[in-house]
């Protein structure tokens, strides 16, 4: 059993309004050290694979027909194996 | 300046149907291998502060006060330093 670790966000060139407006509330919260923010969408797949390659081969598959939406999304995903219970 | 990548999940005792609703997309999609899935948001912040004991500080109280819901939701987050531009 592996465990894919996948990461969707905005592409840089995508303007996020939500991001905007999670900042501006953190300033007023008084966290002014708050430079930047990024959010997205974040996803743990345990997947019933051999071997890490097949793991990275599905996590990708599933990212580019499902998790993410190629026009305004970029994806990452780490893969490891999950210890035998 | 440092980043803090924060996650933001369900707790595994609260019931999350949309989660539900991906893995069963994946199966109808023939990724049959995904055995279980967990969905949550990602937010990456970058924190004008001088020490990573501060940008943990920081990272904490607003994940406390502003991104998790601490009757549904737990937070993990990681910190490093950005490197000098």
């Amino acid at each position: 059993m592996f465990l894919a670790q996948v990461h969707v966000t905005y592409k840089p060139s995508i303007l996020d309004p939500q991001a905007v407006a999670i900042k501006n509330a953190m300033h007023r919260l008084n966290f002014t050290t708050v430079d930047a923010v990024t959010q997205g969408k974040y996803f743990e797949l345990t997947l019933d694979v051999d071997s890490a390659e097949q793991a990275q081969a599905q996590a990708e598959a599933i990212c580019d027909q499902l998790l993410a939406n190629p026009n305004m999304e970029t994806y990452r995903y780490d893969v490891k194996e999950l210890a035998q219970s």
